[in-house]
């Protein structure tokens, strides 16, 4: 077993090797000697998100040790519970489909009950100036644009297919795919301005980012490990299939309840030190001492931890070029679900409006009306810096516009703004740049010696999804259990 | 003037109020109520490299207080001093030209002299198999591919004419710029291999970042800024036109003896908070305590730094999206420089080495041989994560493949790996991904309350050079001195 753990830190002993001078020193200063030491456990977890939880449940489950360390004031990560007109609703990551087996069978469980979502009705769309409704899957485009689009999709899922998920970098032609933007690729594979217009919008709801911003090999990544690009533009029987019962956040809570005082709320890590024998985290005036540790924060948010010795180039490098999403995730109440009765579904994809798209939300039987929606990619980033009212009024005139002016009579609103969120600042996950994957890509899951990354950014599948979240968890807990 | 604060404050107000949960709480215990108050001044400076002494400087000149707090055990930031037999080089930031007038301002200020770039003779390119030598800036290519280079060159000119360097996002077609890689242009730009080849090289060589992950709008800001691209790439008259007799790194060193107990090194800022008054800022277990801080960290380093109230989310997405260059400077010291009496000037420009491009770098009078090159782009990323006898090795041999077997026996050697470096974690510069600057480019310099930003990056003029950060800290003292 020391072996093991030798061989661990032969990996990144050139990078340690290269840093030189004061760091070491310093990180100590920064971890504090005189600091009280809270706890020894076999695994510190950084992070109390569904991997977090997953890891320490499943080390526990081995017998070995645990704590988590959770910088907020709640567990859950990027789910989070919101109360609107007396319903419990998710702030966060919200929808399930029924490729995400990891994250269906922790709801079986706990016994949580899954809901379809509803698309029962008309959808609208209002691309390039063109306004029409469709029911089911496939936007209604002009029949040259639906030509288009769909050969685009198609292409698009042949390059994914090509994608190993855990190794972009191993994809035919990777370097190329990763030196261009998937806006490039789609200014040369679409012409019609309606379907540059979908697909910018496909790409900025799936990751929050605009599609001049992410890497195309990036793209098909995500896509790759969600098992193609349309189980994740899916409502029925994709990614966006059901939701669950009093929200998903209830697992996070209900796994951490399992755990008990082993989770510690309130605890923002800002150093982690590794030495022969084991690993000295601190967090706010606390140090823990355990064998290893497993950070399950995004990569952008690991970086902000001090390392000693400092990480090796290639992972702290990683860490420059995974910047969070940007979204800002809205729900709206009303009376009723006025838009049912006029034979909508309440679903609005437009590249109108600064809001969208959204979704119909409303509690199963339909008693009151619910929407949800994003401001994602640009949009947040302008939007994320204005006062809620602004946002409310902007949210409710854009809603407005296709719904009718019974939206402007809203019972109840709440907002989340993870791009302020101080511990995620962004969301719905982290999305590379060109160049990040094919050259730092490998440092995204190597542990480096004591340490180990989780994430739902390391998933094999569903990376990005609360289910890759699940994955990364129960990965990262077999992974460590090796070890010890 | 305390109206000025408030209007400071209103500039991030909405991001503040976006804020919410235990963030404050949080950011306070980071800070640490009962750690000793080291001193009170007017102004904080985090960083001790050129943007940060000038900054002090500045300040002290107009009659105010300061502190300057480094978290290196040395000033300089991104140039340092290194000894290869027995002379002192720059392991840092080096060269000098014309056009950077505020460098040689301080260097006159200081009685330390320039010398010229070594020019005399050949150089030798080697691209897309074809080798040759030349005499001059304009690399020998096959007389088609030179012209296209030419052309290349000048269109992008015309490009970077119409970017305002502070202020890329108003260029005509900003969007359309930022939305694609260099390497993207340069594909549609450039068909000759060896074109290309030269292009990528010169991107990776002025920004350490691969051709395929950086912005174009990022790399036309950087020309705009430096006054075009050919003053980037240009020795004689352009930025590489001379030296500094003895480095240029003490001019940092006589600047922080000045300051004399100001400057404070082996103090890495962990955390700065403000409020109505002033700013407190923590290094170890020490808290300053100001009016005002100018952070001169690059954007990723300061995105280190824990901020009470948290940062608005476009200043924090932007440190998420302005990753350091990476590169490696190595210097090689020869009995004499051999290549001279062959008639070559040492510079090496080719595309199938790991290592270079590299230059003549002996001492004047030519008595000793002295090599300087780069490890830049991908190839620094990988050979960052190498023994520093592999790296040796490699050096060696590729500097023989074009200078002879001379090459092989050095007198002594010295490198600095930048990406390994812990408070710079990279070099010569931040540089945007893109997308970063169109939506997130107006954080780079705008105030968020009581912070200022400085930095090379900030700079109006020759960003990312030593002449910009100088630039950036007479503008920071001169914009925070309107507000003491």
């Amino acid at each position: 077993m020391s072996r093991r753990v030798a061989l661990g830190f032969g990996a990144g002993a050139a990078g340690f090797a290269a840093v030189q001078g004061p760091a070491q020193a310093q990180a100590a200063a920064t971890l504090g000697g005189e600091a009280p030491l809270a706890a020894t456990v076999d695994v510190i977890v950084v992070g109390a998100g569904f991997s977090g939880l997953t890891t320490a449940r499943g080390l526990r489950a081995a017998g070995h040790s645990v704590v988590v360390l959770e910088a907020d004031d709640r567990v859950g990560g990027r789910t989070k519970p919101g109360k609107i007109a007396g319903e419990t609703v998710d702030l966060g990551g919200q929808w399930v489909g029924p490729a995400q087996t990891r994250l269906l069978a922790l709801a079986k469980e706990y016994g949580v009950a899954v809901y379809p979502q509803f698309t029962t009705g008309k959808n609208i769309v209002d691309l390039a100036g063109r306004r029409a409704t469709y029911e089911g899957e496939t936007p209604a485009l002009s029949p040259m644009a639906l030509a288009e689009f769909a050969l685009a999709i198609g292409r698009i899922e042949a390059l994914a297919r090509k994608v190993p998920p855990l190794r972009p970098w191993e994809a035919p032609d990777a370097e190329v795919l990763d030196a261009q933007t998937m806006e490039t690729w789609i200014l040369a594979n679409a012409k019609a301005p309606a379907v540059r217009s979908a697909l910018r919008l496909l790409i900025r709801t799936l990751a929050c980012v605009e599609a001049g911003e992410v890497s195309l090999l990036g793209m098909l990544t995500m896509a790759s490990a969600a098992g193609s690009f349309n189980e994740m533009i899916s409502t029925r029987g994709g990614a966006q299939d059901a939701m669950l019962q009093g929200g998903v956040w209830q697992l996070a809570a209900k796994m951490a309840q399992e755990l008990g005082p082993a989770v510690v709320l309130g605890a923002p890590v800002s150093a982690i030190a590794q030495d022969d024998q084991g690993v000295t985290v601190q967090a706010g005036a606390r140090r823990w001492r355990g064998r290893f540790v497993v950070v399950t924060a995004p990569p952008s948010m690991a970086g902000r931890i001090q390392y000693q010795p400092a990480l090796p180039p290639l992972r702290d490098g990683l860490t420059q070029r995974m910047p969070m999403g940007c979204v800002i995730k809205v729900h709206v109440a009303y009376a009723r679900p006025f838009w049912r009765t006029a034979g909508l579904t309440g679903m609005v994809l437009s590249d109108r409006t600064a809001f969208g798209p959204w979704f119909d939300h409303s509690p199963e039987g339909g008693t009151i009306g619910g929407l949800v929606g994003f401001f994602a990619g640009k949009s947040a980033q302008l939007w994320a810096e204005r006062s809620p009212q602004a946002r409310r009024e902007q949210v409710l005139k854009d809603v407005a516009l296709y719904l009718g002016d019974e939206a402007l009579k809203p019972t109840d609103y709440i907002e989340e703004v993870w791009a302020a969120a101080p511990w995620q600042r962004g969301g719905y996950a982290a999305a590379p740049g060109p160049g990040a994957l094919t050259a730092f890509g490998p440092a995204l899951r190597a542990p480096v010696g004591r340490i180990h990354w989780a994430g739902t950014e390391t998933a094999e599948a569903f990376a990005g999804y609360i289910d890759g979240a699940i994955r990364s968890g129960e990965h990262s807990a077999q992974e460590v259990a090796r070890r010890l």
